[in-house]
């Protein structure tokens, strides 16, 4: 069965009318920080009241990038002739003359903080509304969970991440010396309701990954029986949730544990994307070392995503077929194929394909 | 109000029948150089006379650089098969024949010595005289001046160099910490006659720009008055003119100092540009050590222009929507926007456009 | 004389329905191998029993290269989700389901063994007995002869590695230094037999190049009479031999020695070639030092080399006047316009031109 539902990967696409993450909430500060996001040059900072503030990055006079300048009160600062923009992006200051031309502005994009991390919205601002609004990230903030959080710098298409981690069938074959969850050798039932897209798998008891063990409180060759649930409630964002089950807990304590992973992506240039993840765990205070042992196992996994996909997507680049052929379809394919069912959608409302 | 005179600065911007410079002259010896020059290979050797010679660096049998050949005589010899050319371009020798093919020659372009330059013609050879001649830049090599020199190959296109100097409302903000000169806060009178641009502006004494009161004896906190003149007599060359008078001046001693600026723009690769930078004090013997002092100053603040100019082109490359939109206008634009109409004038008078 | 048989070295310009070397038969090993071959990616790798495979380095499935996948018997193992494919490009196994889909496969590219190299068949494959058989090179596995190997991978199109090899004009220039044989300055007698090039020129005795008289037995400066016979059997690879003859041998010694120098080329990525050289002596044990004195000079002059025709080709790329010019001929350049008529000849009958 050839698949003949492309993904785009070498081009242009995706979806404008959504809320993608920008940045993580720690990232904006009184510090102008450029950022592509949707192939853009964006420039984000805190006023000094703490609000985060995104423009374009890109002063209307000769354009300069006002990342390069500096932020006084509420406003960004340019750093070749001093103008200066208010989080509207209307100019407020020409240093040389008295009064502001009227075209003096520029693109301000809309934010909504959620936990640790902050949405933006570039699309039609007349869309907002009739669009989902921004995934709840909130737990990410949550004292009640144990976090931990990364970030990856990719260079390769954010459909690529996104199919990647909403098909857990490769943890065998690209980790099965890092993750160790070998039994992952099925396929699991996916759904799609809407735009949002799950899957479910229930596994008999095995060792626990050693990204996820330590955290928990298991030895590495403890078996533990799990349900993985994975929802995308939007391209933006996905979950992929670890429900574990301690067959054998000890009088009066727990059983049950949660591992939620997190995967965001955000198109950057042509070709790279800003990818951020999570590992969190509803434990209220995971020891620091367990929660190092975990940020170590993980990264140490998902270098081997990035190696790969980093590949996959230079090697397209230069191979003269380009993206133009079919993929063979296999079973497993079920949530990638719903992703890009979700994704030619959202490109046809806006009037555009792949 | 918007700006709609492009400058074009991510294309093919520069006009060909004009002088530009190709060199310092003392870049040009009996070593062949290579170098980038409207977008075309150049190799620049000096014969056993002294006399520079400026030839294409493309052998017209195998396309080899004759910059890796060598200089023997007043020959070029191609490092590849030994073809020899002299200074107007002709083959003179083949070793493996006897006869040279009547074709065998290439593009030679005249050259001009002027004080520590070298100007090049790459343009229609018919149009020299129907044009303005090189600028002489004798005082560069004029013993009664002190001077300082500087190069840059900076990543972007000359006219963004050229704005740049001609508008130097940018001191108070870009070079805040390394020009000191903040009084630079209104705009200067501009005026344009044919092609060469003047602009003038009379300051109340302050402390003179560490970049120029160590040569001319100042102390750094001690206020002198200054008129900047500034001339573009062609695009290739722009002149800032530093007219300094002591208020307070020792019984006897001279109270009127200058320092000429100059600033040199050459096309090299596309993208590309050789910023040739001079300080040229209007005193016999400035010490070693205020020379010095001058040479890293000076250095220390068009390094932050490099680095912004080069930012400017390269997020502008990537940006896709290039330099396609308008500019917003300031006062303090006059002399720039005389620069774009020159710019404009002498394209179309090669019959080209932006 | 103008010359306008174009070479095409800034684009695509190698036939295909032809063998080309796809590595050296030592550099095939149970660990895959990945290689740009005529801008194609491909994975080679040995079977359990030695065969060596060629394969389309892409999974039909998400098209991750096969090359970060391991090998398991005679089976390569992509590095994603784990599919196999045997020698011939069928998928034998999907490790999530238990049929295999029957469009899962991937091209296969016949390979020859022959001596220390294997070739490769990339067209199309029923034009493979239209065609010449691989060239045999069967004599540099040959334990009559001492053989040194070495390999480049250039910056340059095949094409001008082609043309250097066939013109050896250009030794006592580029090489004036390394291979000190600077009697060549006379042109060579050229023929060409359907597509074979041949070239032969006798030399009065002059001291051989220190590239090849240590391992003949000679020193430095004592003088052998030279013939030199060139052949192109195949665009991919030609020979030249050194025919030395020492005119004054011991008594009962040996007086006829040959070196026979050999030169691959095969292209890669647009714009890069791998080159394969050889240097083989008619002599059974050349001691290793004599060998690696031979490996030493040979590679210092190839290095010369490698960087003219790597200059040569990024000059040309960034040269608005590319490769559309013409070139002015010489007498000496006899054997590479042949080689431009044989590969005009061959790209014609692929319904291809330049």
């Amino acid at each position: 069965m050839s698949q003949r539902i492309a993904n785009g990967f070498l081009g242009d696409n995706y979806p404008r009318n959504m809320w993608w993450v920008a940045a993580r909430a720690d990232e904006i500060t009184t510090t102008p920080m450029a950022r592509w996001i949707l192939e853009m040059p964006v420039v984000l900072y805190r006023t000094e009241d703490g609000k985060p503030v995104a423009l374009d990055d890109r002063c209307p006079h000769r354009w300069a990038p006002l990342s390069e300048g500096r932020v006084d009160g509420d406003q960004i600062v340019c750093p070749y002739h001093g103008m200066r923009f208010g989080p509207d992006g209307r100019c407020a200051l020409v240093p040389t003359q008295t009064k502001v031309p009227p075209d003096a502005h520029i693109t301000g994009y809309p934010l909504r903080e959620s936990g640790a991390f902050v949405w933006i919205w570039m699309g039609d601002p007349d869309e907002i509304d009739n669009n989902e609004p921004p995934v709840d990230l909130g737990y990410t903030a949550n004292p009640d969970w144990s976090v931990v959080l990364g970030y990856y710098d990719v260079a390769c298409n954010w459909v690529l991440i996104r199919e990647n981690v909403l098909d857990l069938t490769h943890i065998p074959h690209l980790h099965a010396k890092t993750f160790r969850q070998n039994d992952w050798d099925t396929i699991p039932k996916v759904a799609i309701d809407g735009d949002v897209i799950t899957y479910r798998q229930d596994f008999d008891p095995a060792p626990l990954s050693p990204l996820f063990c330590h955290a928990m409180g298991f030895d590495e060759d403890q078996p533990v029986a799990r349900s993985q649930i994975g929802t995308m409630p939007s391209l933006a964002v996905s979950f992929s949730d670890w429900n574990v089950t301690d067959p054998d807990p000890d009088p009066g304590a727990r059983s049950e544990f949660l591992m939620r992973g997190c995967h965001i992506v955000t198109p950057g240039l042509r070709g790279r994307t800003h990818y951020y993840w999570g590992a969190a765990f509803d434990i209220a205070d995971v020891p620091a070392d367990a929660i190092e042992t975990s940020r170590r196992n993980v990264t140490e996994a998902f270098d081997e995503d990035k190696h790969l996909l980093e590949r996959m997507q230079a090697q397209l680049s230069q191979d003269p077929r380009q993206d133009q052929s079919t993929e063979v379809g296999l079973a497993a394919d079920g949530a990638g194929l719903r992703v890009r069912q979700v994704l030619h959608r959202k490109l046809e409302a806006e009037s555009r394909t792949l």
